[in-house]
């Protein structure tokens, strides 16, 4: 029974992870859809989405069967409701990748870019990417140390974040209402793309240490 | 030893039901703030803010303490489960308020809201506050049915979410990018906070049935 319960454990685990791969292909495709304005690439993120919803609801109802059939107590019961949180925070890194994609398939073939604002979304998704696959490494580490470093790298997009809403409401804006429309849209799911990760992170830390550390801040808006 | 666990469960009903108070007043306020240009209330509305973060933490806490102590199973396995859940829901809609709130802050003096779109940020807050006071309700309740009727109100929300948009991207626009970028941000985070009702509906009717409803559609972008 315990053996077939370790097994259970691990493979919830192996689910956390690999919708963290999931989350890290997606917002990768999406970014690169959105630099080559990539219609068919756009639609394959979109679709691709249908996994992450299949993959969380059976890890979710693994960790809720956990829950019940061996009721875990201490470590093993806050890893469980840790990785049940997790799945609620990758899900939403997967819905975001799409946000963009369905920006990107909305605008086609017109590119969503300015090519002066290119670079800094290419940076912004670079990091999405990053923190995604960071956050996998947490999730199969457990590692609290490595974990809270997650914050540092969101701290580098809430940089380009601002960086970004900045130029969008400078008076010297020369693209038009709706590029920035766009832009400060794309901004914000990049931004919380990363919030999730940083948010996963939190709860690993809490998972390692049973002590949940304080709120990532909710920046400036 | 049951009475006191009956009774636990009982105060983390107590708790969401407190937040989803909560969470209805600030997005009440942050769209007085809105629409009135009123610093003092949206300062209000981001301090509130802590009584979100403590009331959750400690409803987190007591939910895990209940896994932890009295390893229900069933039905009351499912209610603590929907409960975690349900408190991350709320928290992202006292921290969307907050969002709101910080858009006033920013601009003030000046309004945010041109006047012919005043009304439609209004009703957006109007739903919005109708949409926390109805997932209390059905917190408190437990009626599947009517946690299912959350999604009508949503759906309300969501097509002035998309009407706003296309004012946004109309070429005949004539506000300029910086309150385009605004109101773009606005329609966000309104349509978010009613996702996140919708999500707890979701989660009740999981807790009543043992089966989670289809996933919300993540809207156009």
């Amino acid at each position: 029974m315990r053996t077939e319960y370790h097994q259970e454990l691990a493979e919830l685990g192996t689910s956390l992870t690999q919708l963290c791969d999931l989350a890290a292909t997606l917002i990768g495709h999406a970014t690169r859809a959105l630099l080559d304005a990539d219609l068919e690439l756009a639609e394959q993120v979109i679709s691709d989405y249908g996994r992450v919803t299949a993959l969380s609801t059976t890890a979710e109802e693994r960790a809720i069967s956990l829950l019940a059939l061996q009721q875990p107590v201490a470590g093993d019961l806050r890893s469980i409701v840790s990785h049940l949180q997790c799945i609620g925070e990758v899900e939403r890194m997967g819905a975001l990748a799409v946000h963009v994609a369905k920006i990107v398939r909305q605008r086609h073939p017109q590119h969503v870019l300015p090519a002066d604002i290119a670079d800094q979304c290419a940076e912004m998704g670079r990091i999405a990417v990053e923190l995604a696959n960071d956050a996998r490494t947490v999730v199969a580490s457990g590692d609290p140390d490595k974990a809270a470093r997650l914050r540092e790298q969101d701290d580098a997009m809430d940089e380009l974040h601002e960086h970004l809403l900045a130029a969008l409401l400078d008076p010297g804006w020369r693209h038009g209402a709706g590029a920035a429309v766009d832009l400060a849209l794309l901004g914000r799911f990049y931004e919380r793309f990363a919030d999730h990760a940083v948010e996963i992170g939190r709860r690993v830390v809490f998972e390692a240490t049973g002590t949940l550390p304080p709120e990532q801040g909710i920046g400036t808006y």
